[in-house]
C-alpha cells in the first residue's frame, strides 16, 4: 500500500477545499486503512467551511467522518476486522487516562480526539485509523445509507440516555438534519412524536416523512401538546434548535418527570425556567456523541429503514466537487444530508 | 372532643400572628385530629410572614407544616392509626383525578393542597388532617427532633434523587437550613460532602457539624473541588443557593455525567451554561418536597441521629410567644432552626 497515491480534499480556509494527490498512510500496529466509500457533510463540516473553527482545524485539513468505507488493509495486532469487510468509523479516541476515561465515559474523554478535526479525516480515497474505531456493517447494507450511521448514533445516543418508553409523548424543537434523525429514532422506539420547527421547508420534509408538526410561529405549541396528551404534556423532550424561543419551550411542553435531552450546541448561556424544573421536577440530561452501543444500535436501525435514508440524503457528489457540493449546502434551503462520494460504488 | 377549646396562632397580614381561642376540629371520615407537640418555621412560613403569599393564604390562616404530634382522635373508617401513636403529617393533599396522579406523582399533584398553606396548619393544639398523611414515630423518638423530619424528608428526596452511591463527591452549594439537612443526609448516605457558603455564621455552624466547608468568595471553588477529587471534579451537586452564581457554580464542579440536583426555588430564571450540559453529559434534576418513602427515611435517619438535631434546633418558644419567634428569626443571623412549642413537652 505504501505506495499507492490517492485523492484528498485538504480545507484551506476561506470557504475553500483543494482536491489533491496524496500517499495513503500505511496502517501502523492498533490501525486499519479504509477505501472511503461515502462521506456525509456534517454540520460541524459546515462551520469549519465557514472558518469558525480555523484554530482548531489548521488550513491543511482533511476533514469528514460522516462515511462508510471496506477495510483495505489492518496494521499489526488487529484482529477485530479483516480486509474487504464494509464498515463505520465511530470517529472518537480517548486518552484512556483521564478521569471521564476512568469513570467508563470514553465518548466524552477530556482529552477526547475527534478523527476528521482534531486528525485527518473521511474526505480522501483510503482514510487510516485506530481499528477500536470500526463497527462492521451487514454485507447487504447500501454504502450510502450507511454514511447516516454517524448522525444516527448520534440520535440513537441521544434517544437511549432520554430512557423513552414505547407510547410516550415526544416533542423534537427544531426539525434539522439532526432533528429529523432524532424524531425518526424515537419512531423507531414507539414514542408518539411531534415536531416542532419554524422553516417551512423543513416542515414540508418533516410532514413528507410522516410525522406531526406544529409551527410554533403560527400555533401555540404548549395548549397544542396539551390538548393532544390530556393536558399531561410531554413525557420526552428533544431540545435541538439551540435558540432561547426553544429553551422557553422545552420547560413549558414538559410533562411531570418529563425527561428533556439537551442535543444541541448552546454556544450562549440561555436563561432557564429553573422553576418549572423544581415544580414539576423535570429532567435535563447532556447528551454527546455516541458510545459503541449507539453505533450497533444505528447499523440496525439504518439496516432495517428505521430511518427513510432516500428522503433524507437529499444529494450525491463526486469528491472532484467538494467544493461545490459544500457552496450548494450552504445556499440550499431545502437540503437535508449531502453526501460526497469519495471512491467507487459498493 | 366537639367541645374543646383550643389555641390556635392566626396570621393576620402585616407580619402579624393573633393567638386566638378556637375550637377544635372534629375529625371526619378518613381524617385523624392530632395534637401537636412542636412545630418548625419554616422558610415558606418566613414568606407568610413578609406578605408575599397573601393572595394564597389570605389573613385569617394557622399556618406551620413541621410537627410532631399524637394522634388525638380518628374519624370513620380510618384503620391505619389509633389514639396516643406520636406521628408526623405528610402535608400533601392531592386530588387524585389529574394526569400527574395519574402518572403516581402524587406529590406533585397539578391540584396540590399544601396543608398548612391552602388549609389551616399546626400552630395550633389540636390539627385535623386527612389521615393518609400521617407516619406513625417510633416511641421513644424525642418529639421536638420529630419536628425536623418534614424538612429532612426534604432533604432525603433530593438526595434520593440524586442517586447518591456511597463514596461520591458531593458539593452542596448554599448551606441555609436546607442546605445542612441536604448536606447532613448526603454524609449520612456515604457522600464526601463539601458546602459552598459565603455566610460566616453559616460556615461557623457546617464547621461545627464537621463539614469541609469553601467560602467561594474568599477561594476559587472550582480550583479546590477540582485539586480534592483528582481533576474528576463532583458526582452531585445540589444547588440550594437559588442565586445566578450558584448555577454558574453548578455546572462548573460538575464531574461528567454529574447529577444536579436544583433544590433551589428560582423565582428569576438564570443563565444557564447548556453547553456544558451537552459537552460533560450533565444530568439537572429538579426536586420537590417528598414521597412517603422519603418520610419514611426521614424518620429513620432522625431517629437514628444521622441529623445533629440538637444543633439545627436554635430556639424553642411557646405558643404564646409565636410573634417574638417570627420577629427573631426574621433579625437573626444565626439560627438555623426555631421550633413553636405547641403542645404540652412529650
Amino acid at each position: 500500500m505504501t505506495t499507492e497515491t490517492i485523492c484528498a480534499a485538504y480545507y484551506r480556509g476561506n470557504k475553500s477545499f483543494a482536491v489533491q494527490q496524496a500517499r495513503a498512510t500505511d496502517p501502523g500496529p492498533g490501525e486499519a486503512a479504509v477505501r472511503v466509500a461515502y462521506c456525509g457533510i456534517c454540520g460541524t463540516d459546515m462551520h469549519v467551511y465557514h472558518g469558525n473553527m480555523d484554530a482548531r482545524v489548521g488550513l491543511n485539513r482533511v476533514i469528514g467522518h460522516e462515511m462508510s468505507g471496506v477495510v483495505e488493509a489492518v496494521g499489526e495486532g488487529v484482529d477485530t476486522v479483516e480486509p474487504g469487510q464494509k464498515v463505520v468509523v465511530r470517529p472518537l479516541d480517548h486518552c484512556g487516562e483521564c478521569p471521564a476515561c476512568k469513570r467508563g465515559h470514553q465518548h466524552i474523554c477530556q482529552n477526547l480526539k475527534f478523527l476528521g478535526l482534531d486528525t485527518d479525516g473521511a474526505m480522501q480515497e483510503i482514510w487510516t485509523v485506530p481499528a477500536h474505531t470500526l463497527h462492521i456493517l451487514p454485507d447487504d447494507l447500501r454504502m450510502d445509507h450507511a454514511a447516516l450511521i454517524e448522525p444516527v448514533a448520534v440520535a440513537c445516543h441521544d434517544v437511549r440516555l432520554s430512557g423513552l418508553q414505547p407510547g410516550e409523548d415526544v416533542v423534537v424543537i427544531g426539525g434539522g438534519p439532526i432533528g429529523i434523525l432524532v424524531a425518526m429514532v424515537a419512531r423507531d422506539a414507539g414514542g408518539n412524536v411531534v415536531i416542532s420547527e419554524v422553516n417551512p421547508n423543513r416542515l414540508a420534509i418533516a410532514e413528507k416523512l410522516g410525522f406531526d408538526t406544529i409551527n410554533p410561529i403560527e400555533t401555540d405549541l404548549v395548549s397544542t401538546i396539551n390538548a393532544r396528551t390530556g393536558d399531561k404534556g410531554a413525557d420526552v423532550v428533544f431540545e435541538v434548535s439551540g435558540t432561547q424561543p426553544g429553551v422557553d419551550a422545552m420547560t413549558a411542553v414538559a410533562a411531570t418527570r418529563a425527561r428533556i435531552v439537551m442535543v444541541a450546541i448552546h454556544a450562549q448561556k440561555p436563561q432557564i425556567d429553573l422553576f418549572q424544573f423544581f415544580w414539576r421536577e423535570l429532567q435535563l440530561i447532556g447528551a454527546r456523541v455516541y458510545e459503541p452501543e449507539d453505533y450497533e444500535k444505528a447499523i440496525a436501525v439504518v439496516a432495517s429503514g428505521g430511518v427513510d435514508a432516500d428522503v433524507v440524503i437529499t444529494d450525491v457528489s463526486p469528491l472532484a466537487d467538494i467544493q461545490a457540493a459544500f457552496e450548494a449546502l450552504d445556499r440550499s434551503p431545502t437540503a437535508m444530508k449531502s453526501l460526497i462520494e469519495v471512491g467507487p460504488r459498493s
